[in-house]
């Protein structure tokens, strides 16, 4: 790999550990009351005996103790989230400060590492490399999950011969809950070894009363804010486009409100906002249209409007759509016709609300529903360009009113871009936080457990430390037709700090033009600059 | 406006002067020989009697003198380029340091500003609070040429009833060219007020001997490289995706080629050297084909593309194509015709050649040629997104070479983010000499010039001061069907030396990832890291 100026900068740049666990050995874990999930009791208490019940666990100063050496294996699980290479460089740092004799493996390429028996021996001198660096392409990531019981047993006999104390799993929601079942597993076999969970998505939606914010999602909206400010400032200048700016964040719209916050543009949907509203396609174009008009009356002939990435399932009708598709998409009668019959015949087909929905729709996306579909044959969801659609929506709305500004729509979508940058100073302190808190939930025998860094508004040197059951954060879903224990994916609450203050400043963005540039990311310098923390988090602490 | 903590930061950044402008009353200009135009002297000659055969300057250290008070015109011409709020603050403190009853008035939105009589007086007060800026929102910008007779005689006018002693216009190629057009026609009416330009231009094809880049170029190609190296991360990481990545530039590709230096992709397309070979879509379709199976029988299903705005109109056939169809387009019956008839009608009418290379075509793209029109009715050559065309043709081109392996493309195109982003301390720098430059310029009653900062690959102490005869960087060319006296827009050269940079490390970074991550623009710390020059300049001085 080529090097650059700032990657030399960043294997040099020193990072702070919370005063708790400077000294590793003399760490320690209070166990609080005992938990119960957070649904579903019953249930869950059937579907883990070994694990249900578990107490809270408190990190605080002990006694000064002796170690002995571990050996614990690490997975990346899903997508790339800024700074889990800072947290394995953390469980590594923690068990070599442990004991000398202490030895990491890294599980190659997610999960599937785990039950192939695919791993390597992490080492300082390849592991300094990565030292503050984006990406997982230290030991890669992967989506399967490790669910049937020949996955699970042979992931035990590979587990069990690799002798590990025990198995990191880095991920997001179901990446944890698969952690839960894994702990709960090995337990029942009689195998001793620890499963902890680490909380990354860029999403930000693994979230809860312990979980203040997962990693990555600061470096990405931080990504994400810098091109939107870009944008702002170039839009605020030629006077002349309005942007619509599509943010990754799957069903959640926790990245599109932190870079609201962050960017102040002059109209941000909330896809749960939208849900909870009810809120009609027609009624978003609508709010849009409104918009370019009442703006172009003040002479304002641009704009910048931010769209979350999974909006358009939230929309009441074309949730109903989309599921109506999904099944006709899967007859026989359709699976076989080219792109040419599919769009004729499925006008034909469809009924009542969803006809006339579908009918509604640019022809290109049309399509697209049609055409895009993923290995389940399903409508891609991710893929619906969105922006696209608003924008040709919007477009004939306009002429319909006939709108005399002027509309010069241009899109744009962030995604991937934000997903592997260099981690935040933010990022790549929590996650060596996050690091050395797993290393010690494995010395100190608890497994099925997510480690847990809080009170991230504060300076690193005092944030606490804490270990959560994982299945205390667990209940039934339906997936599949089937009721399955998941960790509830965290959404956008109307009634929460963030979405408030969003919610009280952003008629003042609307007209008059307030946007804030955040600039590309510095990491070296003011710490009013360098150190500052998601502002969803902030927002519910301290005012802005 | 919203503030950010960046901002803030910015502000109070110290900007470092080339010595010999340190100190202002001792700078002086000497004047080499004359000059002539870069070609047809003669018609040259007959246009711009006055400012014809002017010496070149160079700055130098003299005696220091009294300076008496300068009022200075400053205008922002065309599309954003980080820096531009430092011009016109160089200039600023400059006259202030000349004279502290010197006076800056800024002509608001573009030429029209000059020719309206549209400005404002600017003060210490709002300058410095967009100091280290990007954007052009402190007095906007826009593409109105001043060419006719009554414009030309509208601005004499303003000029004159504000008793400047001299107009500094900010621009590329075309609005230098201006510059020169009105400087010889105030000369011609017995006005003073010099005109000087300052070279401007995110593309960089305002390139000459003289001029070693223009401003705007260096943080527009960091914003794209930070994207470009997040992505390559990405992918090294997920090890699923092939990139096909869009980057602004016009018909120039000194962008693709800076930020390939910078970044190490496995693809980088080069207009001027597909123009050079005459390359068909074809073959540039079979190139990445072939670049995608290579990696393939490697294990490797991921890559990083890039394609310069510009290319598709330097494929031979494309461009024989979009010149015909300008043509067809502009006939009665196919501008009434509505999207639905124009397709089948244009795939009639077309003959030969043209037919063939039309009916290639995905049907997305040959929509986008027939519907999305400029003003004039020409096909939006900038607008094609020849990201998704190569995504097509490459998909279907594999599919006939049965390929086995994973080809999961995804698109981007960067643009609009890189043009107004805080400048990096390279072009903040830059154009702050620039500003004192052009102050110099008007002060020592030169007129017709450029203000030229070089030898910028050393420290910003020992830069160099010029003053370039703008008429002695033209030559005529064909425009709308007349010889026009033109700046020559710099293409890149396949010779030059950062091409050939590039030539010799291409077929390294095919196969092998040698991903290079440049990440996030910084600001402040350690000087290798903050205040690197471009790539494509230091490769024609130092090695990499």
């Amino acid at each position: 790999m080529g090097s650059s100026p700032l990657l030399k900068a960043r294997r040099n740049y020193k990072l702070v550990l919370p005063k708790l666990l400077e000294d590793i050995k003399s760490f320690t874990f209070s166990e609080g009351k005992a938990t119960a999930s957070l649904g579903d009791q019953d249930e869950l208490k059937k579907l883990f005996p070994k694990l249900f019940g578990r107490p809270i666990l408190k990190g605080k100063k002990g006694e000064s103790r002796q170690n002995k050496p571990l050996k614990i294996g690490v997975v990346l699980s899903g997508g790339q989230a800024s700074g889990g290479h800072n947290v394995i460089i953390g469980i590594f740092d923690a068990i070599k400060a442990m004991h000398a004799e202490s030895h990491l493996i890294g599980f190659l390429n997610g999960p599937s590492g785990i039950v192939e028996g695919k791993y390597k021996e992490l080492q300082q001198g390849e592991l300094s490399s990565f030292r503050n660096t984006g990406g997982f392409d230290l030991i890669g990531s992967g989506r399967t999950k490790i669910e049937t019981e020949e996955q699970l047993a042979k992931a035990l006999a590979v587990i069990h011969s690799c002798e590990l104390d025990g198995l990191v799993i880095i991920g997001g929601d179901d990446s944890n809950t698969n952690a839960a079942v894994l702990g709960e597993y090995l337990l029942q076999h009689q195998c001793k070894t620890s499963v902890v969970g680490v909380p990354k998505t860029i999403d930000g939606d693994l979230q809860n009363d312990y979980v203040e914010i997962s990693f990555g999602f600061d470096t990405a909206c931080k990504t994400y804010a810098e091109m939107i400010g870009n944008l702002s400032r170039d839009t605020l200048s030629a006077k002349k486009y309005t942007h619509f700016i599509k943010l990754m964040g799957r069903s959640a719209s926790h990245i599109a409100l932190e870079c609201a916050l962050q960017t102040h543009p002059n109209l941000t949907f909330i896809s749960e906002e939208v849900a909870e509203k009810k809120q009609t396609l027609r009624a978003l174009v609508k709010e849009v249209a409104d918009l370019v008009e009442a703006r172009a009356e003040v002479g304002k002939n641009y704009g910048i409007i931010l769209l979350p990435e999974g909006l358009i399932e939230q929309v009441p009708e074309m949730h109903r759509l989309i599921t109506e598709l999904n099944t006709l998409l899967a007859r026989p009668e359709f699976s076989s016709l080219g792109p040419k019959e599919a769009l004729p015949k499925m006008l034909q087909t469809l009924q009542g609300e969803q006809k006339t929905t579908f009918a509604s729709l640019p022809e290109s996306i049309q399509r697209q529903l049609l055409l895009d579909r993923d290995p389940h044959g399903n409508v891609q969801v991710a893929h619906i360009e969105t922006e696209k659609l608003l924008i040709e929506m919007v477009s004939s709305e306009l002429k319909t009113r006939q709108f005399k500004g002027k509309f010069n729509p241009l899109q744009h979508s962030f995604g991937y871009e934000g997903r592997a940058g260099f981690p935040s100073n933010f990022d790549a302190t929590y996650c060596y936080a996050l690091g050395f808190t797993a290393a010690a939930l494995v010395r100190d025998y608890y497994s099925g457990y997510m480690a847990c860094v809080r009170g991230l508004i504060a300076p690193a040197q005092s944030w606490d430390v804490m270990g959560v059951p994982l299945v205390s954060l667990m209940h039934l879903e339906m997936r599949k037709g089937k009721k399955k224990p998941v960790i509830e994916k965290a959404l956008v609450t109307t009634k929460g700090a963030a979405f408030q203050l969003f919610a009280s400043r952003r008629s003042q963005w609307r007209i008059e033009d307030d946007y804030c540039f955040p600039g590309p990311m510095q990491f070296f310098g003011d710490p009013a600059v360098t150190d500052t923390v998601p502002l969803i988090i902030r927002s519910s602490g301290s005012p802005m």
